[in-house]
């Protein structure tokens, strides 16, 4: 069921790690060896690895690289607590990472570093397969969509930011059911919003469409309220990079905007959910998730490549000027028609969640 | 009342007019001779000029400079011909063509030329005239605005693209009351959308806001609805292309989710709007103003300053990527808590507008 691609993250044979630096991409395709706990933090502070799933699965790689140097006690801290502040969003980094301090921390410290590869080798295997399972679901939300266009017509789906492949360890999340669309023959196209500031749709999603061969448009963020005016959107799928107890959507900065668009014209707003996602002990979104804010110059200034081939970063606001970049933004739950997750399609609020997941609602102390 | 800067268009002293070339901004300022009706049309094409009201003016002055070469009837045809194609979707672009030819008609062709200059100048007076006092009453709404903030907050305006003085021949319409408010020394804050895919907003709002001195903050396009769940924005103020005649308003792609945005957070959201913008020929904003599709590379590429002080363009997207560039979109009338006119603050529907310029109506034969 894996994809024949180079993963974004996988063991090199050496002890270490390797990773697409996906800085680099469209541009350049780079792999880059992360072979120390600092490594692994840098790469995910600078978005070399970026996406909520990607970034668990290099956390705990992470920690297994810390092992290799110091398997003691304050090592399995010292490297939680380093690779805790990477990113504030993503509440799959804290879940990988308390997954691993769970696995580890009984283990007598001679056991621990081979331990802990096996176990972030698994928890990159469960991203893989909880991404074919939101796949498979999603497949048939499009196939039903599909059933009520006319015949040959194409579904025509818009996604914002990268949750695909590259934003985990294989398949992606808000990809999932499109590959598996596309592999599967239907007509699919989609509407790529290239995702300002860092252009993750632009470079990521467009690349990784590509390379499969799945039609596509890039678009600026600023055009889907009129393509959905027009008829020409049939459905929205995006990925989160956290979901609380209510149901309420974090994801890249401008996703509320396309939610709030889909709502005003009856397009099916859906997110595909991974459950590590899923953080029961925040309700509202908008008033409990602390949204990042990042450098000034991932606004002021561009990378991309020049007519000669080079890679270059221009700056396109006036010298000097203020700017701000918020990260993510929160999609209240009422605008969502459902969370493609591993288990089902299921409805955005607290019922719907707890039932699906009772196990992690339970962890969280969310119910008895 | 007018500003002490250099307006955007004015004559040359040599029977030829000048214009800022925009495209060079915010990098560089330089003006541009405009000697021929083939140079003002390949201005506004090329968005040199840009803005309804700017590319109302120039189109006036163009066929001003078409007279001075062939003041025939044929010349006036052709003259009308040729800058009518330059964009699709301004209608001040077709009202000030009609305005030249009612006055130009009439009259002898060796007459034509001198009076075709004398009446270019006074559209480009009265454009000045109308955004003043789209100004003043604007005025009044953040006065409003601030008397229900706490004493010294200040107040946040967001605005998306750029209504600014670069797009009309002085005050600019949505910035006209942000210019009067800080002149007169109201504490004001100007978030600023980039606006995509041109980045008018980063390029020419910010550049204009920071030659008045008025505190502001580049954001991407995909930032405002975050801020507005937040509370960071008390006001939006937006300009336009075109207004229906039921107060639909056709705006620079992008608008529509703002818009949309404000509504669900109880933010206001005002269009200033000078009364050539309307179009009573048209209601029905959405199913019936056709959208200006632009060249794929103001998409995939982007033009910016790079570290040693050259201007130069970047691809953003894969080689090859498909994209695409919608230049519009449509704001329905029920997302407008007003449209701020020369004629005072009305609601978005046909009544107040046929109320507020009944000349107008009549003159589309949409009253008796």
């Amino acid at each position: 069921m894996a994809s024949e691609r180079v993963r974004p993250i996988r063991r090199d044979g050496e002890g270490g790690v390797e990773i697409i630096d996906q800085t680099l991409l469209p541009h350049v395709f780079a792999m880059r060896r992360l072979g120390t706990l600092e490594d692994a933090a840098e790469s995910i502070e600078t978005m070399r690895v970026r996406g909520a799933p990607l970034i668990g699965a290099t956390a705990a790689y992470g920690v297994a690289l810390a092992m290799a140097a110091d398997a003691s006690d304050a090592g399995l801290e010292a490297a939680r607590a380093r690779l805790a502040r990477t990113r504030p969003t993503a509440i799959n980094l804290l879940w990988a990472l308390d997954e691993m301090r769970a696995h580890l921390a009984p283990l007598p410290a001679a056991a621990r570093a081979a331990a802990a590869l096996v176990r972030a080798d698994e928890i990159a295997e469960e991203d893989v397969a909880i991404c074919a399972a939101i796949g498979w679901h999603g497949l048939a939300i499009f196939r039903d969509l599909l059933a009520k266009k006319p015949a040959g017509a194409r579904l025509n789906v818009l996604t914002h930011c990268n949750a695909g492949r590259l934003a985990t360890v294989d398949w992606g999340t808000a990809t999932a059911p499109i590959y598996m669309a596309h592999d599967a023959g239907l007509p699919i196209h989609v509407w790529v919003d290239e995702t300002r500031p860092r252009n993750q749709g632009a470079s990521l999603t467009a690349w990784e469409l590509a390379e499969r061969g799945v039609p596509h448009t890039v678009i600026p963020d600023n055009t889907g309220g009129h393509l959905m005016q027009h008829g020409m959107v049939d459905v929205v799928v995006v990925g989160t990079d956290r979901t609380t107890a209510q149901g309420d959507v974090c994801n890249k900065i401008g996703t509320y905007l396309k939610a709030l668009a889909a709502h005003d014209n009856g397009v099916p707003f859906y997110v595909a959910l991974p459950s590590p996602t899923i953080d029961f002990r925040v309700d509202d979104g908008v008033a409990e998730i602390p949204i990042e804010e990042r450098g000034g110059e991932e606004v002021s200034h561009i990378a991309g490549m020049t007519a000669d081939g080079r890679v270059e970063a221009v700056r396109i606001v006036p010298e000097g000027a203020r700017v701000a970049n918020y990260a993510f933004d929160v999609t209240p739950a009422r605008l969502i028609a459902g969370l493609v997750t591993e288990r089902g399609v299921i409805a955005a609020n607290r019922a719907a969640l707890v039932a699906a997941f009772p196990e992690a609602a339970r962890a969280a102390g969310r119910i008895g």
